[in-house]
């Protein structure tokens, strides 16, 4: 039951050496979702070992540094005689301008590329067991950000209570049992799903938000999310600047993941003003946030766990 | 008097961890020139230290391996509020794409780009001592080569012949014989140039193919060239493939680098079929070609000196 974020690309508009431009893969039990798709994003997924096989690109925005990776990532596809078809996921209006993208390399696939406009707020995919969700954030351009939110998984089932307490023979009455079926007992009792399981348990979340100044709607889009993967460009010093370009400071981005109440908070698009390690970053979100707090690096993987699993 | 090559990215249409596709570039005297431009060349320029200061782009063919970094480059140049006008010469009609191609971020550089279309057998650039020369190849698509070629420098003046056999006396007189000015003597005589100035010496000269079969434009763009990097990209196993593709294989390309009479040989475009340090493409090259020949590697680095300082 995987959830796993690797982060390929921390960056800020100019790369550094350290760090390419934005791209983060996410592998949920397998199946691979890659939000934002920055320049040299192919070679980062060989580096880092994420596997190729991604359905889904969702895109914040269509900044450069957020999509130039895209011609080459489906270029190198169709080398690869991919013949699954691709989502790429971006913002309402987006169409025309990914199309000619595509188009840029001079290459057509062979497999089918199918653009979806997304307007915040709607759910950009519905998987198994959970979806994919736009919200509104706030850049120089049409921009939002995307929420992975698992649903609820069942209850624990008491199987101590069902068996000794009860006296609820094993078998198959405890998988109806678990699935929320009353069962009748060969003495006539009737046990109710209530009695042997636990209440249901939340799946997981990460929010991605791209390029934004904070917005109630990253707080908003997901109950206390696992991950929150939040813009800070920028420090405390460079706060105006933040606001000017339509960034966030690392404070900034503590601010959103103390309100989200968030588990976990992931400081990224880091400008290449910082050179090093933003070690500052991490200090001002830690300051404001009680959570776990850390500065992405290229390379990064996080490993999400059930939250009742910790 | 610096002729330095860089290596940034030696890979085929499918980079891989350890080769970025293709870009190559050239420092002459502080002066900077990138022939191709793969996906992640700006990256591959900091991580080598090339200096980012590059006035000529010069494109072989619009295939995207060798192309795709263009636009990620030119928002980083604009970002670092680059004034200076960059010139982008490519194969005939290729000016409506590359506009495109520098589209596709969304990003509109305050500096201006000039594209220029060159046909083969022209001069791309014509420099202070200097020319840079298209010649045609055979790929799949419109492609063309470029030979960057030097002006013959003046003979040596033979220093010791004027002062102690002819009897000129050390000044401003041995500026103008070595410029080709005839002196007369406080005695009446007059020495001409030639008695004391060898002859004329040659310039350096570099010979880039991009994708190509072997052909006999490149063996005849420049006579001798101190440096020819030829597409490698398939070995003789290969070698079938290298046709319908229209590629080279190692061979191939050192056949051609012992007709051009080539003092040494890259061998690059290397196919990612070939995930190690393709040894073999070197062993083939070898056999067949008397000079020095290896396989270029990201980041590698040659110095071409002047053949007479060697």
């Amino acid at each position: 039951m995987t959830l796993r974020t690797t982060f390929l690309g921390t960056g800020g508009a100019v790369p550094t050496t350290r760090r390419a431009p934005s791209a983060v893969m996410v592998n949920r039990e397998g199946e691979r979702f890659l939000f934002d798709c920055g320049e040299g994003t192919q070679r980062q997924m060989m580096r880092f070992n994420t596997g190729f096989d991604v359905g889904h690109v969702f895109l914040s925005h269509l900044h450069g540094d957020h999509i130039l990776g895209l011609p080459g990532l489906l270029q190198t596809w169709d080398f690869q005689d991919r013949t699954d078809s691709l989502a790429i996921h971006g913002p309402p209006g987006s169409r025309r301008q990914l199309r000619d993208l595509i188009g840029a390399g001079g290459h057509d696939t062979a497999f089918p590329v199918r653009i979806h406009e997304v307007t915040p707020g709607s759910v950009a995919l519905e998987g198994e067991a959970f979806e994919i969700r736009a919200f509104e954030t706030e850049h120089r351009t049409t921009s939002q950000g995307y929420a992975l939110i698992e649903d609820d998984r069942k209850g624990r089932f008491k199987r101590e209570k069902a068996e000794e307490e009860l006296g609820v023979p094993p078998g198959p009455a405890y998988g109806k049992l678990h699935a929320g079926e009353s069962v009748e007992l060969d003495d006539g009792r009737v046990i109710e799903p209530e009695q042997v399981v636990g209440d249901p348990r939340p799946g997981r979340s990460l929010v991605y938000t791209g390029d934004t100044r904070p917005v109630d709607a990253t707080v908003e889009v997901a109950d206390e999310p696992d991950l929150l993967i939040h813009d800070a460009t920028f420090d405390d010093e460079m706060a105006g600047r933040a606001r000017s370009t339509g960034h966030a400071t690392a404070r900034e981005a503590g601010k959103i993941a103390q309100r989200a109440g968030a588990e976990r908070l992931a400081l990224t698009h880091i400008s290449s003003r910082y050179p090093g390690d933003a070690r500052g970053h991490q200090r001002e979100a830690a300051g404001v946030f009680d959570g776990e707090c850390f500065v992405a690096e290229d390379g990064k993987t996080v490993e999400i766990p059930f939250p009742d699993d910790e």
